[in-house]
């Protein structure tokens, strides 16, 4: 019983910027960075993800967001003040930090981040968003904004956007 | 520090039908109503897309749907009286609806629907469903059902439906 | 009202296999059978996953996976010994399985399977996940794997796998 995780290895990296074309159809995929400052925090993404899509002339299509970490997600709901701190609460709430988790026992795995709360909050929220763009922008409701958690910083964390569709 | 929530916009807003063809693949979206009678209610959508998605030539691809609001989810489960009730239980026990939530307090919110909980149990469903369509017709188990969560009712919700394929 | 639960039928079964092209794009669905011994237990698909894309000239694009179950779920997580123990305590500790659930109740559920903890559980995961494919391979973070939950098991369950793109 290995105490180390498994590695996900590509045969090559996902590159930086790529674009492919074939019969009026575009896909476009990008790797984008966000810097935290704390353990827990919550970033609205929303103005960053409508102004990517914007610069391309898909007008009807999708736009997929990934987190490349196991401990950072993204999700939906409204971006104020309070709510954010409730959200956060909550987190720390439904999954207690130090509950006695194997993650966290060097007898048991190799991992010294003693971040098995970060994980077992991710499960809760998702790695990932499939939004639709439609007349060449992100098809959202009023109060909806995209938000990543951090959910073991502060660091720097890599979201791949991909923009699919026709203009 | 505000006690609003950011507002979302669009240059323009969504158009209520729209379709877009080229090299074979059309994208198709539109948007539907669903009336809710109750706070917490569970609505089966199933026939409902899989009639939506019937209705066009498209034979190979896939079908999102999105709900426009915060506090109204979409999920897979099974359609049964008895499991909805717990469903809904389940919901109120993970979230106490009368917890001291900032976001419904006046003091820190300017929200005045008092509608925390609905906030944070819409994290744990998810806002959008991505499926696959193959043969003409959504991709489902034969005890699937495409379940809206409406976590704040009763209101009108509008869900935003796009199909996405060749045919 | 009844104590069944809806089935869901398509005019025709999904195909095995079955591949869609168009000006570029190619739609390639597949389902694949994984098998699992334990009531609970998570399994690593990820291999599976990034040999099944591999196979296909698709550069840029998307996988979508399906579950075609209710009680049986996938997500993105770290693949440890020790943090997948985890995973299924918390599981077991969010939603208790010998909780007065009317889905268990003969009274209120012909279902002979007392899953209702399984049923709640999948709500926390979800049924699916959309990825993103670029060149050649499926987009993943170093630590990221592709998980399924059996929550219901042993069984075989089936997945369905839909990959979508331009060579």
């Amino acid at each position: 019983m290995s105490k180390s995780s498994t590695v996900t290895l590509r045969e090559n990296p996902v590159q930086e910027v790529i674009s492919a074309k074939a019969g009026g159809l575009t896909i476009h995929g990008e790797t984008i960075i966000v810097e935290t400052d704390q353990r827990i925090e919550l970033v609205d993404l929303t103005n960053r993800v409508m102004e990517f899509v914007r610069q391309f002339n898909i007008r009807e299509g999708i736009v997929s967001l990934w987190s490349m970490h196991t401990t950072c997600t993204l999700f939906i709901n409204e971006f104020q003040t309070a709510l954010l701190t409730d959200i956060k609460r909550f987190l720390e709430q439904v999954v207690a930090r130090d509950a006695e988790w194997m993650h966290n026992d060097p007898e048991h795995s190799d991992c010294d981040r003693m971040n098995a709360d970060s994980h077992l909050r991710a499960l809760l929220l998702g790695h990932s968003l499939t939004l639709q763009v439609s007349g060449g922008e992100v098809v959202l409701g009023q109060w909806q904004r995209i938000l990543m958690a951090e959910l073991d910083g502060p660091r720097a964390r890599s979201l791949r956007v991909q923009l699919f569709g026709v203009s």
